[in-house]
This record gives C-alpha cells, sequence and structure tokens, in this order.
C-alpha cells in the first residue's frame, strides 16, 4: 500500500448540550409548531437550560500523580481537566443524555486525555491499568446509549480517551480497493481523503458529520446506503487494536479460514475489550450517477413486502426507505419536507448510486409496482437526502418547545416484521399512556437483507414532569417487547449501558461468559469502558 | 418458521483409505499414466496397501464405567469400540492421513459416540468432562488439516463424536428465505430437502459429498459458487450449539449492533469451544438457469486482472475460477477434460445461475475481454463441471501409482497476490528439490472478493523415500512463506492441528490468548478437540 499520511483539521465541537453545529441550531418550524397540539396536546414549556459556564461538577478525582503520568505519554498540552472539556465529555447524545445536560449539577469524567497516535493510546492504557484509572474511549460522541457514560467502576476515577487526534488516510491500496484510517477520523474527513484520490467509503449513518471510523467499527454501525455497500461490519477488512494487555492486527485476506474472525470480536465491542486505533476498509471508485425516486404504497404491509422482494432478488439500489402509515402521514422522516403536505399511505424512498442504474432501476421499480407502488417522483426522496443528518437538530428543537423526543430501533427475520413491529408500538403506548402522557408513534424500514429487515421507531410524547424517569419506564418495556419477540436490542445503535441488561436475555447465560472471559483476559483490571455491553460485575 | 422435521437415508461409508464412494476408485487415466513421467521422472511403485482387516490398533483405553455412562445418554448401539469404527474415524482425508492409513499400525479413538439430538450432545459432552474423555467431533471426516486426529490431550482417552444422526431440515421459513438444518446433515441430503421446497443452499465445496452443515460452518468453508452466493460464513444467520459448560443459541436478525457478533466466535471453531448441533442458513430459488463458458488468457497475470475487475465491479458470475499455466497445461484443474489437449496460457472457468443471467455474463465478458481473454466456448467449464468434485478419487489412483499429490490454500489482497504466488510455489518447488524430488506445481485462483483473492496450490512429487517427513518439511517451508508474504494460513481447509503453529503468527500473541481464554471458559477441562486450532498447552 502506499503511503499516505494525510492528516485533517481538528473539526469544530459539536454544541455541548444538543446535536450539532451549534449555528444551526434552531426554532421549530411552524409547520411542527402547528402539528404538536393536535398530535400531544397542550405542552408546558421547560425550564430555561443551564449554560455551559455555570454547570456545576464535582472536582476531578485524578491525582496530580495520575495527570502526570498520563502527561508524560501524551504531553501536558493534551491531559485536559477544564470544565469545558470533562463537560464536552460527559456522555453522548440520546434523549437522556440531553435531558441530563440541562441540569445544574452534572456528572463528567475527571479528564480528557487526547493521545496522538497508536503507541499513545497504548500507553495510556497501560498508565492507567497501572494506577487504577477508568478509561471511556470516545470519537465523535454521537453515542445514543449510554456508550460514553463517565462510569469509573471499581476505580478511583475515570478519564475520556478522544481520538480525535488519530485522524488520517494512513494507506491507500488502490489494486486492492482498501484503505487505512486512523480510528479518530471523523465521516466527512474519510470522505475527503479519499475523495481526493476518486474514492469514497459510502457509510453514511445519521451521526456521519461526528462519528468516527473507528467509533463506526466499535459500535457495528449501519449508514443510510445499506442496501447498496452493506454495514459497516462488512466494509471492514482488518483493524488495529491496543488494549490494556497487547496490541492486535487483524486482517490479511478479504476470505479466510484461520480460525475464528477474530475482526469480529471487536467489531461491536465498543471499547470494552481494547481501543481500535486503525481501521482498513473497502472503498469504491466515486458513484458518477445518482438517481432519486420516491415511491407511494397503500400501507406499510405492502411496502414491506415490496422491500422484502428488493432485498432478495438482489441488484437493488443504494439506499431503500419505507415510512410506515404514521411517519408518512407528517413527514417527520424528511426533515427538509416536513409541513409541505400531509401523506396518506406508507411512503417509500429510493436512491440508486453506482453502476447500472437503468437495469437496478427497471428491476427494482417492477417489484414495487408489483407489490402495489406508485411512483411518485424524485421530490420527496429529494427532501429526505437534503435533511437525512438533520434530524437531531429537530429533536433539540422538540426539547426546547417541552416535546420528549427519542428513537429506538431493532431488526428481525421478514417473517417475524410485524409481530415485532406491532409489540414494539404497543409497548412505547401503553408505556406513555400509563404515565399519562400523550405519544406519537412513528416507525421505518431502514435497513434491508435478503433474510430480515431493520425497524426504527420515532416517538414524540408531551410528558407533565420528570421525562428521565418516564422514558426509562417507557424504554424498559419496549426493549422487553423486543426481547420477547424476537428482535435484536440493537440493529444499530448497539449497546452501551443503557440496552446491557436485554443483550444479556439476547446472547444468553453462555454468550455472556464469552464476552466477560475476552474482557478478562484483555482488561484484567476492567479499565476499558466499565459497565458498557456487560454489566462490571460479570467480568471480576 | 414451519416445523419441518425431514429426515434423511444414513449415507454409505466412504471409503475407509481414500476418498469416496469406494465403488467410484479407478485407476489412472492412460492419458495422466503418460504425463507422469515426463513431469516427474520415473516413480517408484509403492508398498501394497494393508487392507482394513489386517490394521492394528492398541485396545480401547476407554474403562468400562466410560462406555457405561456414554450409554446411558446414547443407547448401548450408538457406542461401538469396535475396530473398523474406530479406524473409519481415526483422521480425516489429507494425504498425509491417507498415507498413515497405508500402515499396519494405526492410531484411531478409543470409540465412536453417536448421540441422537442437540440434548444427546450437551449429555455426552458432560459426561466427557466428568470423566476426563477427549472428544473429537465428526462430521463428513474430511478434514485435510489434521482437525480429527485421535487427540486425547491431557486425558486418559479420546472418543470421536459422530453427528451424522443428527439429520434434517428442522424449520422453513420461506418468507425469510432461512431453513434450519441439523448440523450433521451431509451437502446432498440437505440440498435434496431443500429442492423439495424449491430452494438451494448452493455451497458446493469439494467435499460437498460427505461433509456436513455443521463441518461447513466449524471449518468456515467455501464453495465453488462463492462468487454469487458467498462463503459459509455469510450464508449463515443463527446456530445452536452446545459446550461442556452450556448451550447457546444465537442468530435474531440478519443485522444488529448487539456486541459482538458471537456467531463468528464458533465459526471456524473447529470443535474447540464446542459442538454445534443446528445451523439456520440463507436459502434461494434454485436457479432456473445455467450457463457455462471458458475463456483463455495469454497468461495467469491477465487473468487476475480480469477476475479483479469481475470482482470490484460486482453482479458477475456465480463461479469463476482461473488455473495458471502450469494448470492450464496439464488440465489437471478439469478432472473431466485430463488428456484432452495440452493448452497454453491461463484458463478461465465461468458459470452463470439464477437471475439477469443475460446482464451480468454481457458485463463480464466485457471485462474479460478488455483484460485480454478469448472464449473457448462451453466445453471446458462443462469438463471442470462434471469433474468438479472428482478431484481426491484422481489423487487416489496418483497415491496408488507413487505419486505424491496434495493440496495446500492461502488468500490475500490483490495487491499481494502475485507475491504471495511466487513465494508460496518458489517454498514448494525448492522444498521438493531440496528432498531430491522432482516436482510439478499447479495454482489456480478459486475464489474471488472485492478486495482479493484465494490462491489453491496442487503439488505433484515424485518422492522416493519416506513421503511423511518429506511433505512435512515442504509443507512447513510453504506455510512459513505464505505467513511471511502476508497471506493466511487457510482461506478454506481452515487449521486443525496441522496449521496451528501458523495461525498463532498470523493472529498474534493477542489473538491466542482470546481464543485461549474463550476455550478455557467454555470447556475448562479440555475436552473439545485437544491441540486443534491453538496448541493444546495454550489453554491450561
Amino acid at each position: 500500500m502506499g503511503q499516505k499520511n494525510g492528516r485533517v483539521a481538528e473539526r469544530s465541537e459539536m454544541r455541548w448540550n444538543g446535536w450539532g453545529d451549534p449555528t444551526k441550531a434552531g426554532d421549530l418550524p411552524r409547520a411542527v409548531r402547528a402539528l404538536l397540539p393536535l398530535l400531544l396536546g397542550r405542552i408546558r414549556k421547560p425550564e430555561v437550560p443551564v449554560e455551559l459556564e455555570d454547570v456545576q461538577l464535582d472536582a476531578s478525582a485524578l491525582l496530580p500523580a495520575d495527570i502526570h503520568a498520563f502527561a508524560d505519554v501524551v504531553g501536558t498540552g493534551h491531559v485536559d481537566v477544564s470544565s469545558e472539556a470533562r463537560i464536552r465529555h460527559a456522555g453522548g447524545r440520546s434523549t437522556p443524555d440531553l435531558l441530563r445536560r440541562r441540569r445544574l449539577h452534572q456528572t463528567a469524567p475527571d479528564a480528557v486525555v487526547r493521545p496522538g497516535d497508536h503507541d499513545q493510546v497504548a500507553a495510556v492504557l497501560g498508565v492507567a491499568a497501572a494506577r487504577g484509572v477508568a478509561v471511556i474511549p470516545f470519537g465523535g460522541g454521537t453515542s445514543v446509549v449510554g456508550a460514553l457514560d463517565p462510569e469509573r467502576g471499581s476505580h478511583h476515577a475515570v478519564v475520556s480517551l478522544d481520538l480525535r487526534r488519530l485522524t488520517g488516510l494512513l494507506r491507500l491500496d488502490e489494486v486492492s480497493g482498501e484503505a487505512v484510517l486512523a480510528a479518530g477520523t471523523a465521516g466527512p474527513d474519510a470522505e475527503a481523503l479519499l475523495t481526493a484520490h476518486g474514492y469514497e467509503l459510502g457509510h453514511y449513518p445519521q451521526s456521519f458529520r461526528y462519528a468516527t471510523i473507528g467509533g463506526f467499527a466499535a459500535a457495528r454501525s449501519s449508514g443510510q446506503n445499506s442496501a447498496g455497500h452493506g454495514r459497516f461490519d462488512t466494509m471492514v477488512t482488518g483493524i488495529r487494536v491496543a488494549t490494556p494487555t497487547g496490541d492486535i492486527d487483524l486482517g490479511r485476506s478479504p476470505g479466510s479460514a484461520a480460525g475464528p474472525d477474530l475482526i469480529r470480536v471487536f467489531l461491536g465491542s465498543e471499547g470494552i475489550f481494547g481501543v481500535i486505533t486503525e481501521v482498513r476498509v473497502r472503498i469504491h471508485p466515486i458513484p458518477r450517477e445518482r438517481v432519486l425516486e420516491s415511491w407511494s404504497f397503500p400501507d406499510f404491509t405492502a411496502g414491506v413486502d415490496a422491500l422484502r422482494q428488493v432485498a432478495q432478488q438482489g441488484g437493488g439500489p443504494t439506499v431503500i426507505r419505507l415510512s410506515d402509515e404514521a411517519e408518512t402521514a407528517v413527514s417527520l422522516a424528511q426533515v427538509g419536507r416536513i409541513g409541505k403536505a400531509l401523506s396518506k399511505g406508507a411512503q417509500v424512498v429510493t436512491v440508486y448510486e453506482g453502476d447500472d442504474i437503468g437495469a437496478r432501476r427497471a428491476r427494482t421499480s417492477a417489484s414495487l409496482v408489483a407489490a402495489g407502488g406508485t411512483s411518485s417522483g424524485a421530490s420527496g426522496a429529494e427532501d429526505w437526502l437534503d435533511g437525512r443528518f438533520d434530524g437531531p437538530y429537530l429533536r433539540d428543537a422538540l426539547l426546547d418547545a417541552g416535546v420528549f423526543c427519542e428513537t429506538l430501533e431493532t431488526a428481525t427475520t421478514w417473517s417475524n416484521l410485524h409481530a415485532l413491529k406491532s409489540a414494539v408500538a404497543a409497548a412505547l403506548r401503553n408505556g406513555f399512556s400509563d404515565a399519562g402522557a400523550k405519544s406519537y408513534v412513528m416507525c421505518h424500514v431502514s435497513h434491508i437483507y435478503p433474510t430480515g429487515a431493520s425497524l426504527y421507531f420515532t416517538v414524540l410524547a408531551g410528558i407533565r414532569s420528570d421525562p428521565l424517569a418516564v422514558w426509562a419506564r417507557v424504554k424498559t418495556r419496549a426493549n422487553d417487547a423486543i426481547i420477547a419477540t424476537g428482535g435484536t436490542i440493537s440493529h444499530h445503535h448497539a449497546v452501551g449501558r443503557d440496552h446491557a441488561p436485554w443483550l444479556e436475555q439476547e446472547i444468553g447465560e453462555t454468550g455472556v461468559r464469552i464476552l466477560a472471559a475476552i474482557k478478562r483476559e484483555l482488561d484484567p483490571t476492567g479499565i476499558l469502558n466499565p459497565g458498557a455491553v456487560i454489566s462490571a460485575d460479570r467480568t471480576r
């Protein structure tokens, strides 16, 4: 592979207590403001959120000797105990995270440590293990499952290990169609580095603008183009990992029977086994053409039949998504479209990129028509594409208006999809109803496979008081319904701390023992992300 | 899923000291007999192999109480200590295995235990762990990497766990395109069960006629249709496993971010963690059409460029294979074609099955022509298809004639493919040459991926004495070359005992520690397949 050592400029920080670019945060669109009372009744305006400079934190629990030891590895300037740095690394971007960011007293890691390369990551882990300091690996900070909570476990302090100094295109192999990216490279920077050589990675989760390549790998991300390019799992051909007890470098060949695929042990491990520092990924030439088309189906069931046909015949669109009737009606799936019209039925968005678009579109259209679909032109899909990374901004505006908004997701086989959707939707509706809150539950299919699909739920609720406690009860009921109905506890948001109890049910006692055994072997003092994926007491 | 409980008739046993159906074993084709002196010089006829009834085994080391305990689980009729049963389970089908089968005194497991269902498998493991008896899981008996050696490790006896009573199509989900097959179901039986419902699995490794579904999973098999259907890894959507310390049932959804994919911990584990008893696989409708076409390239390099283009553009043939000049010259890749003509250049075989054959063939042909290929009609591909499972019969005939014949394989990225091929071929040639043996080394690319491809070597050698010792030295040099040149120690034959030392180099110390930690957790007394994948002393 050629040495590419491309470096990227440091990215601006995300809004500390909300999503994304602070300059893009805005008020609720007028159409949404008009819609909300119809859906949720009268909403009480919440208290004004706390300002960053007013947040109260406990003093850092790091000892001076701890700070010196970390500084010896990464340099004094890269161990940051300032309140602002600590608060900016205090958690992810779930709705509960954002609600906690509105409080006066908050919890945060005791420092932010910023290593500059793989060897510094390994050395920081060594220092942390020797000194009994927990380490929370931090990429884009976009976790929505509590993977970044400043949990110290049995240790005296906890640091956030910010990996965003590990950036760049480290190697490019144009013959094999592979690139090695430093794990802290954010999605847009990775694409810019590849674009300069005529390639793209093509991985676009909603968190794309902030999340990092290492984060995609650690959390088993799935992007909006998954119909065309697959999950991030399937794009990864190699990884380099630093663990507290040794490095590992994996991925000699695209196919192998050399024992179990150990790359898959680290994909989805969310930093509990080690820190991914480099990721080798499959790349492909930048697509020359893009075609968009929306479709309307009489109902969700007809749409599911159509998507199943498309998935099972293969060679279809790059993106395909199906909104249920509730989501279609308010067009909330397409931030750019909100308020344009209230639509009936179930809407499908398709995007085609790359080669043979004509043939792929013809084949797909035939299936969609046969299942009862009607083409509705490009504009609906264009609206989706324009707003596809902007959903979280809308959530911020909703929270500011006192409307609870959150998402959750799962996946199952095609034959179980309707049962799972009904069970989860009922759990959400009944949960809010039992708490005296009006709610509006929407769902879409965002990722299709030959044997099944994902379900992505968005809920709006007018919660009168203590939304954190109400949501905890509702989410528990939804998670219970997912497990009871045969779904996976997460299709692409991952496990973090929020889903750990249900992961244990999903993989069973033997599965938990496997994860705990690997954890004990690689991280015997349990410093890495305590309580994420599996509860900390399972790993002692 | 509908309950299908299909059962299949018991299959006839393979030839005890060679490959396949005893009635199909034959003499060397006349053309091969004519060719051999030209390639290898004068060959000395070997001694007459021992007959089954003359083989000498040590008495079974099982205690009467061991036998009673196993019989309590599976029934007296399913614990077999006869010499014939023990010899038939004494190893796999590598050339060293077959050479050892020609000796008077042989080693074998102390009994063959045949459980009838998942619960009996789990109970047998419990008995074995309690009594200190090693267990070698046995499916089709087709391992070529020493995975079935009767190794007892630190235990007082070893039994072969024959899984071929676990047969049948257990569930069929036509909506999701999935089937659950009992692990002991042989390839042809699985296809017959699915054919009755209009489906196929489409996994055709060379061992297809004997190997089992569970064996495909445990060894991370790759089939001849991998260009169209992918490796067996990618076909598996769920597994059920019995371990000595608990069961595990995995696979709720086609995509998940619920922690690491634990299915991948068992795929490729070769029975060292547990015994796979059920496998859920993706199926698809039986293809209605098949088109065959052979191509001729001026040389291997041009052929590789063509295959890379086909893999990277996608949507190509179901099967594509490229023989190098040496293999093309003698047509040994196509057993049905041997002696028809000595060919020049490098031959490519393509097979198209399924939908859109016209478009896929047009796209593929354009790439092959652009890379310098010339279509040579269907006959060469037909010959390959006719003989594609018969290579091992030819090897038996060669061994009978005193010609050493063996295969080995690896894989790497496209950019490293030529370097790897040169290094391995040189190691083989020089190894034989240093042993005073003339050799003929052939290679083909049998599996392509967007980022790389496999290399499959076939070697013929005229070894004057002690072929086992000579081959051990030559194979060591080839394996060293694979690791030094960045290849994987196996693309689809797996690790067994033969490749374990090189697997340790491939995945490194940290990788070995991960495997050993899982092993200690699930199999704390180390009864399962001791010494396979990783050396037994790493797991204590």
